[in-house]
């Protein structure tokens, strides 16, 4: 058997997030129905997570057992000729079989991203959530630090217990205004794996310090409380963007290409 | 009568344009309804220039002769209150009374928007044009230096001659790539007036010198051949954008706003 890795991007506005489900367009049907008029196979396409109805992704890797003989490389415009126009693959290669893309994953990237001009910006209507009020992105950063490191995030997931362990470990949380779009601020969190709901909990709470309702202090307290009741509403999906998920080099790379890699090791 | 000057933005993509037309959707129906709902008037929503089937604004102008004594400051979230979430008033205020958003109009601003990345980009697919092979942007501004000036533009126009006249002035046409997202370039027209789908025709005449099909001479020589079968063809309406729209301090400025500025005068 063979197993592909693709890299895709969906607008996922109009889908009722990427699992299957019957009667219902989901990324993942869509993703396996293109799949199938290229090659003819039946697959069941795994993504590195499952992301929610209108969740957006611009670097979703999937993995696929295949046997198809196509050359990865145009997998790229061939499901892409067979995808409608707001999913796309981005990219294509062969993996190391069974390479599977939620198991190997090592982490993850999401961008959560935020409008806060007067006016609503009617283009970013879903690809951001409209703050009337100006928000201090300066005090939201401050007031994420403590959420990086290992911690149980009971506290800021959705239908607790939804997994054997909430405790991840968070690399990094930034949140910035853009210096070239002034009304736009992204909060980027990596993490080694995201409780459901995770990002737009922490999101939710952030902006209540952002526009003053809370101080700085508090998202570290509704994470030290293990309560979701504590931490702030849960922002809505529109404005969340799977950016990037990151995989070891041995779980992905062809044994064939990794024995050619370490000629000289 | 008092007379309104609003500053609207539209994503396009769901409507058959500005103008008016029985059972489909437009912006001018969708804006008088939303105005009829918050004053009780049934107006004529005049626009500065009518925008096609698909084409955006950012910053169309529209003049509304009414009798409501609401401030005009209460108007923007009010209409925008009662628009869809692809429409919203940005600004409004007191005009001039028989201030004109057509007749008064002295200058529009059009930016064009083009994708030239590998993979197609599913958030940019209704907000942009795709064009697969990687353009050359420095050869398409310089290409496009001789049309600045005062021409007869008649190669540019659809459906020639939609109007008296096909001379019209343009006074800047800028093509650059954007820095912080190397695979968008933005063709931005300035003009007196535009003719029927002329900064199409011209987007279009300019990237067959930016895939390098044509050299950087041709759209001059387009231009000076007065025929349309001559110039390049029309670019898609969903990269359009109707940025600004000038009018003279005068035509807009009530009599006594006017003179309250011009007690230093």
């Amino acid at each position: 058997v063979r197993t592909i890795k693709l890299t895709i991007a969906y607008d996922g506005g109009s889908y009722a997030g990427w699992q299957f489900q019957p009667d219902r367009p989901t990324i993942q049907a869509t993703l396996e129905q293109a799949w199938n008029q290229v090659t003819g196979e039946h697959v069941r396409a795994i993504a590195s997570g499952r992301t929610d109805a209108g969740v957006h992704a611009l670097g979703q890797v999937v993995s696929i057992d295949t046997d198809t003989r196509l050359p990865a490389e145009r997998l790229v415009a061939a499901l892409t000729a067979n995808l409608p126009a707001d999913v796309a693959v981005v990219a294509a290669c062969d993996a190391r079989p069974g390479f599977h893309a939620i198991r190997d994953a090592i982490a993850k990237r999401y961008r959560y991203v935020i409008h806060d001009g007067d006016v609503r910006d009617v283009f970013r209507r879903n690809y951001a959530w409209h703050c009337h009020r100006r928000l201090d992105a300066d005090a939201m950063h401050r007031a994420a630090q403590p959420l990086v490191g290992t911690h149980d995030f009971r506290s800021f997931e959705s239908a607790w217990p939804s997994r054997e362990s909430s405790v991840r470990t968070v690399s990094e949380i930034t949140v910035r205004r853009l210096p070239h779009e002034p009304t736009i601020i992204h909060t980027e969190i990596t993490a080694d794996g995201f409780l459901y709901n995770m990002v737009r909990a922490i999101v939710g709470t952030l902006v209540e310090v952002g526009r003053g309702a809370r101080d700085e202090r508090w998202p570290a307290q509704a994470l030290a409380a293990q309560d979701r009741s504590v931490a702030g509403p849960t922002a809505p999906p529109w404005g969340l963007f799977l950016l990037e998920v990151w995989y070891p080099a041995e779980a992905v790379a062809l044994p064939s290409r990794a024995a050619a890699e370490s000629v000289d090791g």
